[in-house]
């Protein structure tokens, strides 16, 4: 079959707040092809994104998206892999290319995947997808009271794992920082998997996390995570070599396979985080797991939206049972919350898994998408170039 | 002063062929402040570019690039490095920012500089901008004879350094890329100095490049060009350390500092290549060009579209002598060729130097500005986000 269509839709919340929350907005992205359909999410700016996708070429490799997508032939996974590896050629100079990819290349796995009847773990290779340990993924509190509180309220929830970050963290004083994380730590009680997100708050700088490392001993975190942007290998591998004791987290920065890769290999990276809607989509989800088991570090998914996005970012690893954890967002808001009339929640073992259901196992509420949809029109040089299609 | 406004032109040629050809188009930016005016280019795809500057936020750093630009304090060079790093912390998870700040912060350096009545180079810090060497940049030709016809010509035209690349390279045999770099260096003679740029052809694999590594030995090249994509490091050091013989340059990809460090100090690049318009401005540049002066490696301009784009490229290391190399386009295509009155051309000597007047030394020519402008015109949610301005 070929792909017949492409189809973008910008939702947002009514208020976008200032919140780190990803949960805000999303571009979604229906692919059609043959009698078929598949759905993705760029985890990206939206039109950004949808400019990227139907911007006039610029030269030979500085080519919109859409170029290597419509009327692509599609009928196996190396269909996918040649589209994905094609936008990348035709979008070298382009650098919004890897998020708009990302939302396609999802859809294009769940279309293929239902059209054999598969869930597209399957696809990918896999046999059999492992339940996994969620952890409560949220946002650090204002006030260490407040921090408590929310480790408080998701154990009574039955989490056993719970993830905190950005907020204050990094912006005061050493002190401040450790009074958070030993708020956290309490009310999560002492056999929880506590892990820190500290939102890149230092930049390029090693010099701030590696006073407060020593500190952060006592906690035992399972993770300290993006200390620094996904760029800032150095300041990575100063950290890590510094404290080989506190292990690190990255990778849903990284919108390509390369820099996943050097995260691991030259930042010394031992938790890989990887967002299907960012990195390239599952294709290049999936090459990361592959790279996370060769290096012997562990592969875990980045999720802060939706139940969709959180199946397409959890089937390319799904299959390897000793990537145990898996971030779920627990404070989404309604948009991201409501897109999936199916959702993905703890079973009574406290763990999560992937629908037993042919591609990603689930698909949007057609009237939450009309909901929060923001209709876009983009015209240059006279040319009709973007229209919100029908829902 | 505080800046009052930004305007973006988006330029193209009435046709855009698949050349890799980036003058065919440009996203023009013109700020305000003060009485004063100052102009950059984006080296960029236009329509993402204009996205990424106007778009909704999406959360607390998802944020478009206007957030830390417009009504900001502008008067110093410290107030432009500042909204420089605050469009890079709040467009984090916005891909396509650094594209968008690049014009955006040449044109503030352009501005301020004319305000001090100082070219930008000595707002730097530097107090002599020294000549350089050009080198004519231009694609191979489709056939070997093509190519040593070009070579030929130009060294009619008095260039003794010129570089060929992308069209065939690396798409045939050795032996075909072999013929074309022979018939460049006996096109260009003996002494020329001959680069060769093979357009990232290689992607992610070091092999094809080793393959050709030994054959190009006896044309003695300068340098070896973009063999894999910027963000290729480990391919860059396997070919570094496999033939310490054959320099490699790198860098025109680079949209960030951090990018630009690791293809020198990770790669082992030894010919830094930095376009303003693409690693995020003068700012980003001149932090590129003290790096390679502590490295020891050089660094070069890139540069294929305007001479407003050549200046802005050459002011952040016009003043370290022993960098003595240019970039100089000599086939832009007439938006590209015609788009500032004034021009930069060889001297008697047949060196370049950057204008010694204020600024960036040469304005746009409102007249071809017109002529190719791409009107744009874009709503979302009701909301009219952007209009093309007044030229």
């Amino acid at each position: 079959m070929r792909i017949e269509s492409v189809d973008l839709f910008y939702l947002a919340m009514p208020h976008i707040t200032d919140e780190v929350d990803g949960s805000q907005d999303t571009l979604l992205v229906r692919v059609r092809a043959g009698r078929w359909e598949g759905w993705g999410e760029c985890e990206a700016a939206p039109l950004p994104c949808i400019a990227a996708y139907c911007c006039p070429s610029s030269h030979g490799v500085c080519k919109p998206v859409k170029t290597a997508v419509e009327g692509a032939v599609l009928d196996t996974p190396e269909d996918i892999r040649r589209i994905n590896a094609e936008v990348r050629r035709l979008g070298l100079d382009l650098l919004q290319t890897d998020h708009t990819l990302s939302g396609i290349d999802v859809a294009l796995w769940d279309l293929l995947a239902r059209a054999r009847e598969v869930p597209v773990y399957q696809l990918l290779g896999d046999r059999v997808a492992y339940p996994k340990l969620p952890y409560a993924s949220m946002l650090l509190g204002n006030t260490p009271e407040e921090t408590f509180e929310k480790a408080r309220a998701i154990c009574v929830d039955g989490f056993r794992a719970a993830k905190f970050g950005w907020g204050p963290l990094g912006k005061g004083t050493v002190d401040e920082d450790v009074a958070h994380v030993r708020a956290a730590r309490e009310g999560l009680g002492k056999e929880g998997i506590l892990l820190i997100d500290a939102g890149v708050v230092w930049g390029d700088d090693p010099a701030p996390a590696i006073a407060r490392a020593q500190r952060l001993r006592e906690f035992r975190l399972t993770w300290l995570e993006e200390p620094f942007r996904s760029e800032s290998l150095d300041a990575y591998r100063t950290l890590t070599d510094l404290h080989p004791e506190l292990p690190l987290a990255a990778g849903e920065g990284a919108n390509n396979f390369a820099l996943a890769r050097d995260l691991v290999r030259r930042g010394g990276v031992r938790y890989l985080q990887i967002d299907a809607g960012r990195i390239g989509g599952i294709t290049t989800a999936h090459q990361a797991r592959l790279l996370a088991e060769s290096e012997g570090i562990t592969y875990v998914n980045h999720t802060f939206t939706s139940n969709l996005a959180l199946s397409a970012s959890l089937q390319p690893y799904v299959g390897v049972e000793r990537f145990r954890l898996a971030e779920y967002p627990t404070e989404p808001k309604p948009l991201a919350r409501d897109l999936t009339v199916e959702k993905i929640v703890p079973d009574a073992n406290g763990l999560i898994s992937v629908p037993d259901a042919p591609g990603l196992g689930l698909v949007p509420n057609l009237d939450i998408v009309r909901q929060y949809l923001v209709p876009v029109r983009i015209v240059a040089g006279g040319r009709l170039l973007y229209k919100t299609p029908e829902v």
